[in-house]
């Protein structure tokens, strides 16, 4: 029997509790953003005592449906003021769904100084207090509590950053090679820090697992959606063989790379951050081109990247962040954005956030453009150790931008635009300017349909035409998979393998015994946005807030592109 | 023939434009917000190339009516994103006022590093680069300044904080001392650094004069009006003995003084921070107890405060800063607290704003309640300089709020609430809560009718009942005044002495020949306070922007008190 796991900080007190009927197809974001939107008082503080930070695994996460693993993560988010959902790969999900733990919600803000951690298990939740590991790097986290209590122990944990609450603060999971993968954006880590949660350990011994209604039907279904996965190009051979940062040099190509500060659209150093020259290095020093950030990926488009010396130094290691650090802020060099890679995800910080941050403190003179040394200091002697400058950094590019009164600051809602420039890749433009949650390029990868014709047929990426509805669909879609657990590179098969959909929604019924159909995953997805809607608005936010910095108006070069969208063309994402 | 003067920082040129007739009967905050709304968009970036920084004199400064030299400034606030008018003493509204001037609009941005200065004399404005003074404090400003252009030059300037485009930084306005009065509030200091003018000078020589439409009944008019002034025990007695300072013991004894970042209404240091105290003090060191913030001033509650060897260290020493600093952060020391004041005025920050940054830096850990010298180092060391600490409370209270994850942070769309605890004293609540340009009290001072009986009968300041009432006539008829180019303390008389109203209006008609009447100038008032909030709306503020922070509902000692009202009941004062 499923159950909802609720936690008060304020008392300190537990309780498992039904899982309410209305909760029960509900799962990953769908969920989160249900009970947000439910329970939090919309105008509240984000890092106060109303907002609630909301945990719970995918409809399928738990089963062995291929790259089903994903954990959501909500609240009211302190960087942006919306409504937040982030998903993570890492063990949590497949635990929580073993362990028949719908959501954990955890709530309200204790009295005094103290720090605590919580504890899940078959037999519910505990509070316990902490001392040992506060102040300590979420990998120093990890490391203690597998000697705590176990290699097998699942860990959500955040470090320094979300300790002193900044606002690119992160929440970060324990994968299976011990790890990190992270709900970044949205700075959910600072609402755990506000409710001084330092850690969450997860214990699935004993767990009830999985009870499938059909378990044959299951299974033939989950063949039939892995073999999707495996056939289309992006899923079985792309990503595979470059990871994301294949992105680099077709999004140079396509001249939407952002660069110096989202200055240009093409970086003259990009083959030296580019998939290929990763790909090389990493095989030379040998590190891992291929890596799962969850059990149960075949797609694997993590790795691990080595040194030169061959010793490990990051996994996860991300287009979004190689791009904004090695192009927007002139890098250029992967063993530096690795390493700055590896300190982000230690003292916890999302690393699209900080390193887009960076770049604006470049514009704002703080230091050079170019200055890896510098960002490596940074990340290490400030934002870690939360001095002024590392508190003006780790909250973000928008406050950055405050900071040093700079006008070329590339955020929506405050949140950092990653590394797509709008003005030549205008579908997820429109994307970052609607979606629910600030600039956000999973929220409706565009990308993919502009730039690579994944959904049959190219939209053009310089045009108006179309792109509106592009990414209307694809928000629609994507808030489908992050409530399915399912990985967001899921959207490449569904959209152009006929078999892929079908397979998912024989998972979800033989899973739970429902007869449910296509069309109502698609009004998941429709109710989704526009309750997540409902509470930005009721929070204040309104089609003024779904605009792009002024200053996309000016030229990109190298096709001079503008952001030329009317404000009642982006206005009518909102008609459905 | 009255003009417009328009500079156009974009390519470096001035213009000269004749008066529009639509603003022929306009002047001061009236004329700012009319020229705002219509011209700048309302969505755009504070410190880009859109915004437009306006200067107005009053309808009747440069005239001898008492106390009607009040010069606004306006744009659109960088701290707040609303649109914004601050009004201020000292010699430029005169000036303008016998210029001829009926507005200078400076807009664009200059391409390049350089710094510049603008010349306002009788034959219109002039642009030149500045080196020399680019990095000095205003005081420096204003010495320099008129060793170059001669004693009697007026000056308009910005400190370090608005060269830094700080969102705390005020624009300064020399009085006839030499001294400072300022432009706080809003953060326009950052628009005019954004504009790269350092400072504004101004020569009045071979100026036409004020011409009046019936000469012989302005002066009677004028007469009748400064009898009112005397007459009022608030502007004739109080003020003049105490200054604004005189508040002190007043708001302590009604439990309504902010005390250790607004968590006790009353400060048991009071006595050492009262109007009282400071005059003795003044008196015994051989300063004035009475000083006039601009020439023709018949309250003088400004004054001239000496340190322990009778040396001059501030003026225009008010109650909101003390109190701020005084019981606020716990400082309980008015000699640290004048030369706050001073470095205040010199780097130019405001110091309402910066004062109540402090108290947050001081809940987070950044400094002890009550380190004076910590204050005092941080203002010249930190903020002075622009260093990363510095421009965390430069930017205001909200920003440290931000940084440190504090969520008792007292702002109102992200200005600072001055010294005045709105659940002790409900009316000034409604006041920062409906303001259309954020937390202050000067935009509708209910403090006056709620503690000291001003427009006839005390609205109790612990009951809900008829504070919405309160509020929106007052800030009805505080449009009035700022546009008058009037003091705001007009206000006392024109509430209670009958005579006081029909000389203003006698004064404008002999002024200008017109035949207007009080209704009209109650239309004034309405028309810009609905002008401002259109403004604001079109930006995308709501409703939702018009509530107090959340920690006011908690209680407040000695009396208890919350912040009670419902949102509807906010909302009600946006009926008329």
């Amino acid at each position: 029997m499923d159950k909802i796991l609720r936690v008060d900080m304020n008392n300190l007190s537990t309780h498992i509790e039904p899982v309410p009927p209305e909760w029960t197809a509900l799962g990953g974001r769908a969920l989160t953003s249900t009970i947000v939107a439910g329970e939090v008082i919309p105008t509240c503080h984000p890092l106060g005592k109303d907002n609630k930070l909301v945990f719970a695994p995918g409809l399928l996460s738990g089963t062995t449906a291929a790259n089903s693993g994903r954990f959501s993560a909500g609240a009211k988010s302190p960087l942006t003021g919306t409504i937040k959902e982030s998903n993570a790969g890492g063990l949590a999900a497949q635990m929580f769904g073993r362990l028949g733990i719908k959501a954990l919600i955890i709530e309200g803000l204790p009295k005094g100084d103290n720090w605590y951690s919580l504890h899940v298990s078959k037999d519910g939740v505990s509070i316990a207090q902490e001392t040992e590991l506060i102040g300590k790097g979420n990998f120093a986290v990890v490391e203690a509590l597998e000697k705590r209590l176990g290699k097998k122990t699942g860990v959500l944990t955040i470090g320094p950053a979300g300790e002193m609450k900044m606002l690119a603060a992160n929440i970060s999971v324990k994968d299976s090679d011990s790890k990190l993968r992270s709900h970044g954006r949205g700075g959910l880590g600072a609402v755990m820090g506000s409710k001084r949660i330092k850690f969450i350990s997860i214990d699935d011994s004993g767990a009830p697992g999985i009870q499938l209604a059909d378990r044959e039907k299951f299974t033939a279904a989950a063949r039939v959606f892995a073999r999707a996965l495996l056939d289309h190009p992006g899923t079985g051979q792309g990503l595979p063989t470059f990871g994301t940062a294949e992105m680099v040099n077709i999004v140079n190509e396509a001249g939407g790379l952002p660069t110096r500060n989202f200055t240009y659209g093409r970086y003259e150093g990009h083959e030296t951050i580019s998939g290929e020259t990763m790909r090389e290095t990493i095989i030379a020093r040998g590190g891992k081109p291929r890596h799962g950030c969850q059990p149960g990926c075949i797609i694997q488009c993590s790795q691990v990247y080595n040194d030169k010396n061959g010793k490990y130094v990051t996994s996860g290691f991300e287009y979004e962040t190689i791009e904004t650090l090695g192009a927007n802020a002139c890098l250029g060099n992967l063993d530096q954005i690795a390493e700055a890679d590896y300190i982000m995800d230690d003292i916890g910080v999302d690393s699209i956030e900080t390193s887009v941050a960076f770049g604006v403190a470049m514009e704002g003179g703080v230091l050079p453009f170019g200055d890896g040394e510098g960002v490596l200091r940074m990340l290490r002697e400030e934002i870690g150790k939360g001095t002024p400058l590392g508190r003006i950094l780790g909250n973000g590019a928008g406050n950055v931008g405050k900071a040093y009164g700079i006008t070329r600051v590339p955020v929506v809602k405050n949140q950092a635009i990653p590394a797509y420039d709008p003005r030549s890749i205008k579908g997820i433009g429109i994307t970052y300017a609607t979606s629910t949650m600030g600039a956000d390029h999973t929220m409706g990868y565009a990308v993919a349909t502009n730039l690579m014709g994944v959904g049959g047929g190219i939209v053009d990426p310089l045009k108006k035409d179309g792109q509106v509805e592009l990414s209307r669909h694809l928000q629609i879609a994507t808030v489908m998979l992050d409530s399915m657990g399912l990985c967001l590179f899921i959207g490449f098969p569904a959209a152009d393998i006929p078999t892929c959909v079908p397979a998912l929604m024989d998972m979800i019924n033989a899973r739970f015994g429902l007869e449910l159909t296509p069309d109502w995953l698609g009004g998941l997805g429709v109710t989704t946005l526009k309750t997540e809607r409902a509470f930005n608005q009721a929070a204040g936010f309104t089609n003024k807030d779904d605009r792009l910095p002024e200053f996309f108006r000016e030229p990109l070069p190298p096709h001079n592109a503008v952001w030329d969208f009317t404000d009642e063309e982006i206005d009518e994402f909102w008609n459905f």
